[in-house]
C-alpha cells in the first residue's frame, strides 16, 4: 500500500491534469496517448502491481481482491483514467484464464497478466447500445489451429476504452459476437452469442483486420480513448472462440462483474479525493464570520455549519461508497462459497451504482465548498466532477443496475441473497448494545430493512411490469440501507479502543447518516410503494 | 417573442458551442471575446431588445418584467453566456437609473439602456468573496464636477463576468468601495461601504486607471470573461459615488436581486434545454423491448418507465423552475406595491436557488437519457450542464440563499410575506375541488406548508445559531413546497378547457410532483426538525 501510494503520487497524479488536455489522438489509423500516462503504466508493471490480483500459478502475486481493490481505490483517485488500463486488462485477462484453453492462457493472458498486452470488452455496438441481443458482429467459422476453433469476425463495436493505443505490444480483444446458423442467418436474442479471442497482432506477427473508425471526444475521464473498432473491414478478423458456443455473455459477465465493481471502487475513489481537496481548501480559506459575530478576524469556513454539512455528506458518500466496495471484494475472495457469492450478485449493482450516483453528488459538492474557484479549471475538483460523470453510465447504466437489482436479484431470484444479507444486518444490530444513539441506529435500520421487505412483498404481487416502475427510486433507498448498515458497522469498531479524533469522526459521520441521510431513504420507499406511476401513464405526446 | 426565438435560434444557439471551445482572451491587456457573440448581441440591440424592460421616458419598450423574463429564458436557453451580457448591462443601468443624478443617468445609464456601453458589478475581491464587509478597495474623495462627487479608487476586484470586452463601446463598472474615515482608515464591516460608477473610458475620452489582471478558466459558462480587475494601479480610477455615502450595499442589493432571479432564470431555460433535447433523443433512439417483451424490434426509449421517470423529473424541475422565476418577475412589475415586494423578497432566494439546484439535477437527468453519447461532446446536453454548474455559485451561494431565507426573510421577519405566501397557497387550496387527485394534492400542500409553519415556529425557539445548521435542507425543502403550489395552480388552469395532449401532461406532471418529490421535501423538513447537528458538532479533525 505504501508502495502504491507514492507510485500513485509521484506519477499518476502529476499526469491527470495533462491528460485531460491533451486528449489521445488518432492518426494514420493509430491512437496515440499521453507518454506520461505510458510511463506511469511501465513504473506499475515494473513493481508488480499488473499481477498482483493473480494466483502464483500465473504469475501473479496472489494478492486478496480486497487488497487489490484498495490498490486500485489509490491509482483512480490518482488518475481515474491511467488506472483505467490495467483494471480492464486484469479483468480481460482473468476471464481468459477463467474459460480458456491452455494454449489461450498461455498465448493471451499470460502476456496481459504480465502487462505486455492490455486488453479490452467489446460488447456494444453503434445500434444495440445495452441490449445485447441486438448485436450484428459476425463470427464464421475458418478451421481450428493449436489455439482453439478460429473464425473470421465482421462487426462493428463502439465505446471500446483502450481500443487502441501506444502504450501495450499488443492488445487482447474479447469480443462478443453471433455465430450464424445453419442457414446463415444470425440467431435473434442472446442466445447465440459466443465470445472470441481477437488479438490486435496475430500470434504470426502480422496485423489482424481490426481498425480504428474514430474516437469519441468525451467530457472527462480524457486519458482513455474510447473507440468505435470495426472488425472486418478487409474480409474478416481472426479469432478463437473462448469456452462454448451460445456462452459467450455468461463469460463476458465474469468481466462485467469485476468491472462493475471496479466502476463504484473508481467512483468511491474520486469522491474521496474531492473531499479531501474539499476540507483542505475549508480548513485554509477564510471568509466570514461565525453566525451572530459582526467583528474579529475571518474565520476559516469550516467553521460555517453548512460547509461542515457539505464535508460530511462528503465524507459519508465517500467513504460509505468505499466500504460498500471493499465488502464486496472481500465477499470476492471466499470464491468457493456460492451463498456469498449470491450475496455479492445482490450487491453488485449496488455497488456499481451507490457510489457512482453518491460519489457524483460528493464532487459536486467539493465544487461547492471551494465556491467560484471550484468551477475554475485551476482547482482539481472541477475535473474530478466531469471524470466521475461517467461513472453512472458505462458498463450499465442506474437504470439497468436498478433493473437488475430489483428483477433478477431480487423479485426473480430465491431470496436467500436478501435473507443472508438480512441475516448480517441483524447481526449488526445486535452487537450495538443499548446505549443512545447507537442502539436507535440499530432500530432504525432494522426499521429500514422491514419496509424494504414489505415493499417487496407488495411489488411482488403487483403488475409485474409496474412493479419497474420505480426500480431506481428502489435501487437508491435500498443502497442507503446497506450504506447505513455499514456505517453502522464502523461505528461499532469505532467505540472500542482509544477515543481519538478518527474514531470520533466516524461515530459522528455514523449518526450523520443515520440523522440527515436515512429520512431520505424512506422517502424515496415512499415513492416506490405509492406505487407512483404518472410518469409510465405519460403518453410521448404527453411530454 | 416570436422575433426572440428566430433571433436565438438563428445567432445565439449557433455560436453556443463555439464560445465553449475559443475562450476569450486577454492579450495586450485587452480581453477579445468571439466575435459571432457580438454580432448576435448588435442584432439584439438592433431589433430593440437590449432597452426592452426599459421605461419609454428612458428610451426604452417598457415591456413588463414578466415579458422580459420570457424573453431572456428563450435567450439564455440559446446561449446562456451571450445573454448574460445584456442581463448584466441592464442591471447595471437601472441601479444608475434608480439612484443616479440626472446627469449620471444620462451620461451612464441612458448609453447603457440603448446598448452601446455594457455594465459590470465588482463586489468579490480576493480576500472576500461573499463576506463584502471586508472589501478593502478604498475611494478617495477627489473633487467634484457636473457628474457629482469624484473619488480615485484603489483595489482589486474577482469574480467580474464582462470585466472586459471588445464587444461594447465603453464599459461601466459599478464598483463597491469604502471610503475613508478621517483617520485614514477603513471602517470596519458593511456600513462604510458606497457604490461608485467607473466607466473603462472616462467622458473626455481617455483611458481610466483599470486594469484587467487576469481571466479566471471555467469549466463552462465560456463565453463570458470571468475577470481580476486591478482598479488603480497607476495612482487611482476615476469614480462617481452613486447615491449617499455608506449606502452602497443596499443599491447594489437592487442590482444583486435582480440577477439572483435571472440566474434562476437561466438555470430554468438551461434545464428545459436539456429536456427538449433528451426527449427527442429519447423518442428517437430505439434500444430494448419492453419489460416482459423479449422479441420483435427494438422500441424507442421513452418506451422504459425509467427513462420516462427521467424525463418527467426534467419536465417538473425545468418548467416549475420557470414557473416560479415567472411568477417573480410578475411580483417585481408590481412594484408599488409593498406586501408584493416583500413576498418577492421571500421567494428571491427560493428562485435564486431552487432552479440552480434541480435545473442542474434535469441536465444531469438529460444526460443520463443519452447514455454514453450524452458524456460526448457531440451532443449539448453535456455543456447544458457545464454551464449550470455555476448557477448554485455565483450571485450567492446556495449556502448564502439559505442563510437569507431562514434569517433575514423568516427567522428575523415580521412574517407577514410568509402569510401572504399562505394565502395564496390557501386559495389554490381551495380551487382544486373535490375531484381526485386534486383534491388530495391540495390537502398534502397545505400539509407541507403546515410542517413548514411548525418547523419554523420550533426553530425560533432553538438557539439561535444552531437553528442555521440545516438551513439548506430548509431552503429545499420550502422550495419544493413554492414549487408544488405552482404545479397544483398550473393543474387548476389545466383541467379546464379542451382536453388535449398539453393539458394531460401537466395534469400527470403536477401529480408526479406530488407524488414523486413531495415525499422527499418531507423528509428534508425532517432533517431540519430532528436537529440534526452532527456536522456541527464535528471538530475539523474529526473530518
Amino acid at each position: 500500500m505504501d508502495v502504491a501510494t507514492r507510485l500513485a503520487e509521484d506519477m499518476f497524479v502529476p499526469c491527470a491534469a495533462r491528460s485531460d488536455i491533451v486528449e489521445p489522438e488518432l492518426k494514420d489509423g493509430a491512437v496515440h496517448v499521453l507518454p506520461e500516462i505510458a510511463a506511469a503504466l511501465r513504473q506499475y508493471t515494473e513493481l508488480g502491481l499488473f499481477s498482483a490480483s493473480f494466483d502464483e500459478s500465473l504469475g501473479g502475486l496472489g494478492l486478496s481482491a480486497l487488497v487489490c481493490s484498495a490498490l486500485y481505490a489509490q491509482f483512480a483517485a490518482a488518475n481515474i483514467s491511467a488506472a483505467g488500463y490495467p483494471m480492464l486488462s486484469n479483468a480481460n485477462a482473468r476471464v481468459i484464464a477463467a474459460f480458456g484453453t491452455q494454449a489461450q492462457i498461455d498465448s493471451f493472458a499470460r502476456p496481459g497478466i504480465e502487462g505486455r498486452w492490455y486488453g479490452t470488452m467489446c460488447l456494444s455496438e453503434p445500434q444495440a447500445g445495452s441490449s445485447l441481443g441486438d448485436i450484428r458482429t459476425r463470427a464464421v467459422k475458418d478451421g481450428e489451429d493449436a489455439l482453439g476453433l478460429r473464425f473470421r469476425l465482421t462487426g462493428n463495436k463502439m465505446w471500446i476504452s483502450g481500443g487502441d493505443q501506444d502504450i501495450s505490444e499488443n492488445i487482447v480483444h474479447l469480443v462478443l459476437a453471433k455465430e450464424p446458423g445453419p442457414d446463415g442467418a444470425l440467431i435473434e436474442g442472446t442466445a447465440g452469442i459466443s465470445l472470441f479471442i481477437v488479438p490486435k497482432i496475430l500470434p504470426d506477427g502480422t496485423r489482424n483486420d481490426v481498425t480504428i473508425a474514430g474516437l469519441n471526444h468525451k467530457m472527462g475521464y480524457r486519458g482513455v480513448p474510447n473507440c468505435l473498432v470495426n472488425f472486418g473491414e478487409a474480409g474478416g478478423a481472426v479469432g478463437w472462440r473462448l469456452g462454448e458456443a451460445g456462452y459467450g455473455l455468461k463469460y463476458m459477465f465474469q468481466m462485467m462483474n469485476e468491472a462493475r465493481i471496479a466502476v463504484g471502487t473508481g467512483a468511491a475513489a474520486l469522491a474521496y479525493r474531492g473531499y479531501m481537496h474539499a476540507l483542505r481548501y475549508a480548513g485554509e480559506r477564510l471568509q466570514g464570520r461565525r453566525i451572530g459575530e459582526r467583528s474579529g478576524n475571518p474565520v476559516p469556513i469550516i467553521a460555517h455549519a453548512d460547509v461542515r454539512a457539505m464535508l460530511l455528506r462528503q465524507k459519508v458518500y465517500a467513504e460509505g461508497a468505499l466500504a460498500l466496495c471493499f465488502y464486496c471484494a472481500d465477499l470476492a475472495d471466499a470464491h468457493g462459497d456460492m451463498a456469498l457469492q449470491d450475496l455479492l450478485g445482490l450487491l453488485t449493482p449496488v455497488a456499481k451504482s451507490w457510489p457512482s450516483e453518491f460519489g457524483l453528488i460528493a464532487n459536486d459538492l467539493a465544487i461547492q465548498v471551494h465556491g467560484g474557484y471550484g468551477y475554475t479549471r485551476d482547482f482539481e475538483v472541477e475535473r474530478l466532477w466531469r471524470d466521475n460523470r461517467l461513472n453512472p453510465i458505462h458498463e450499465g447504466t442506474t437504470g439497468i443496475q436498478a433493473q437488475d437489482l430489483l428483477g433478477r436479484k431480487l423479485l426473480r431470484s430465491d431470496g436467500r441473497a436478501l435473507q443472508l444479507l438480512r441475516a448480517r444486518v441483524e447481526d449488526t444490530a445486535r452487537r450495538v448494545g443499548a446505549v443512545a444513539p447507537l442502539a436507535e441506529h440499530g432500530a432504525a435500520l432494522l426499521g429500514i430493512f422491514d419496509d424494504i421487505d414489505e415493499t417487496l412483498a407488495a411489488l411482488a404481487k403487483a403488475d409485474p411490469v409496474g412493479a419497474f416502475d420505480n426500480a431506481t427510486w428502489f435501487l437508491r433507498a435500498f443502497g442507503h440501507a446497506v450504506v447505513a448498515w455499514l456505517w453502522l458497522d464502523i461505528a461499532i469498531l469505532a467505540t472500542g479502543g482509544v477515543d481519538d479524533d478518527f474514531r470520533r469522526g466516524k461515530l459522528k459521520a455514523c449518526r450523520f447518516f443515520f440523522e440527515s441521510e436515512l429520512p431520505q431513504a424512506r422517502a424515496w420507499l415512499q415513492i416506490v410503494n405509492s406505487e407512483s406511476s404518472a410518469h409510465s401513464e405519460m403518453a410521448p405526446s404527453e411530454f
